[in-house]
């Protein structure tokens, strides 16, 4: 370190709610970001949180407690990963941030935009960070994609977005009993796990302009108990602009956007999760004409492959991280990502409404 | 050649009503087959047809005439390649039938069902051969396509398509006084040049099965003369598959076809027209899972490379000219490819009708 550097800043401490499978990726992830570490784990049981500790290599010094209620208790813990099912987040989100414990909130976030307006109240009273865990956001891939989708000459005026997300790694046991499929705990089902990249997806491309009506595409799939296993959507924007997505648990691991431009086209086939966690890859065609005769196309597309040191989680936990630090210095919390979480939240919202009624497109209301 | 060998057949001699841009590529085609010559063209004009034929290499003995008619009262012309906007189709195609003359009907190959209905029916009174010029249909990598879509363990069953097919070669001058957003002349504007494809994809994709509803993506784009310059519609098939597409004349050059299944996933991205004349690739993932951590994938998605001598419209003009070969033979007309061209119409017809009905749900009745 040269003589000039200022001091290295002590990690954000970490504590996480419960042992979800998740938490496994997003505990490595806070270990490789160099500007957190983890200090504490909850779970209704003790032994499960000090096995899960000893089995993804978290400190030696991490506390272990056998209820969430301890790790907000704990006075080390900084900022708190909550990886509960969706129906828990209302009341351990609010009660972390009256903690004031910032807050990284897997997604979905709330079971309705109403829930989350109370946990980013309780953010904005206690003046602490909140983050959703969207974790492709946070890719190097995210930013050069949006520079494209943003070129006047390379994409022009942006016309239509599709998004897939499926996957199927479930089968009947996984339908019936998975906590994905629980209407007591992930009530919004494929639409609330896999709809909601998808929702991100097409807000990202639209620069988080809301759409002015959402319509579900006839016609949606449910499990016994009544929770979305496949669902699809169209949007309607204000400047005529068209969305669809399609999202569901009873479909092959596919992963997909596309973007259509006046002047080009972009896409992705592993936009939630890259297939190589060292580059990701998108595609572009630009201002593309039938070749003479029509019997090809000029130029010929584009593939762009963005290396990135860090995997995108690790980038989301020191992006949020790094905003930690900033309220610690004194500069006040970000908002820009309850914002966009909200936004998310209420299109979720818009598609189980028009399922709900039948299919019959929703206006979006943004209060 | 073996001396056990028949004699080669004669080649099917082909008439051409026009001298639009597309005829330039299917007159090469012609050329390229195997089994069929040109002997004729007819233009409004007799020296347009004659500069045409002059540019475009055919043989020295092809007649021109200044009119279509003299085509069809050749009797040396045995098929006819109707290149001509979609509202003159039903009086040349049915007039070509009741001459006795095989038919190759560019697409839209009518404004309505109707109106092809009395077009085939012209076929099967004559017994000649009908065809409609949908090129991508006969690249090999669609039969190749195909037995992947067919195969339970690699797909599965089939759960959603997605197709897009936009371009957007012409600006202001285009979009207003082109042959293919003349009210009088192209009346289906974008739904039926670029959607037309899209939906013969999803039926393709689907095994030809109709959708039970057919229901337009809100909203379309017209221009002044209320043609349309793009829309989209969203397909409920009567197992609950689900397809969607997007058609334009206002977005970048972009040829889609997603096929999504329990077990597997394929995409094209150059269906209509391949971006290499030579060969055809396509990219499909079966089985796939989230790798250990969910931090990539299991296994890889696979490239498929398909090969063909022959461009597809030069394969579809061989197919063409052989069907005709067997209704010389005594054999009788292959029936199907009429089958195909009534269903697709059908369903641009629902979609034409959803819009007309402000976007509501269209039933789709097949009789």
């Amino acid at each position: 370190m040269a003589a000039a550097d200022p001091p290295p800043s002590p990690p954000v401490r970490f504590g996480i709610l419960g042992c979800a499978n998740i938490a496994r990726k997003v505990s490595r992830a806070i270990l490789l970001s160099p500007n957190s570490t983890i200090v504490a784990i909850g779970s209704r049981s003790a032994e499960k949180a000090a096995a899960f500790a000893k089995d993804n290599g978290f400190p030696e010094s991490t506390k272990t407690y056998g209820s969430y209620d301890a790790v907000l208790e704990d006075p080390d813990v900084e900022a708190v990963y909550i990886p509960l099912p969706t129906s828990l987040h209302l009341h351990w989100a609010v009660l972390t941030a009256k903690k004031k414990k910032h807050i990284l909130l897997d997604k979905p976030v709330a079971l309705n935009v109403g829930e989350l307006d109370e946990i980013l109240a309780a953010c904005e009273a206690s003046g602490v960070q909140y983050m959703d865990a969207t974790m492709w956001m946070h890719h190097p891939r995210t930013a050069e994609m949006k520079a494209f989708l943003s070129d006047e000459q390379r994409l022009g005026k942006l016309k239509a977005v599709h998004s897939i997300f499926s996957y199927n790694c479930g089968g009947a046991e996984f339908l019936k009993n998975d906590i994905r499929v629980k209407p007591d705990l992930d009530a919004l089902g494929a639409l609330g796990d896999t709809g909601w990249y998808c929702i991100r997806a097409i807000l990202w491309a639209c620069d988080y302009q809301l759409p002015k009506t959402v319509t579900a595409l006839r016609d949606a799939e449910f499990n016994e108990s009544g929770v979305i296993l496949s669902c699809g959507a169209s949007l309607l924007f204000p400047d005529g602009k068209l969305a669809t997505f399609y999202c569901s648990f009873l479909s092959n691991l596919t992963m997909e956007i596309s973007v259509l431009g006046e002047n080009g086209f972009l896409r992705v086939h592993d936009f939630v999760i890259p297939f190589n966690e060292n580059v990701g890859p998108f595609y572009t065609n630009s201002k593309t004409k039938f070749s003479e005769l029509s019997i090809g196309i000029e130029p010929s597309p584009s593939e762009c492959l963005v290396k990135t040191e860090l995997p995108q989680e690790a980038l989301m936990v020191k992006e949020f991280s790094s905003l930690v630090k900033k309220i610690k210095d004194g500069l006040g919390s970000e908002k820009k990502w309850g914002v966009i979480s909200r936004k998310t939240q209420v299109v979720v919202d818009a598609v189980k409404a028009s399922i709900e009624k039948g299919f019959e497109p929703v206006e979006v209301v943004y209060q």
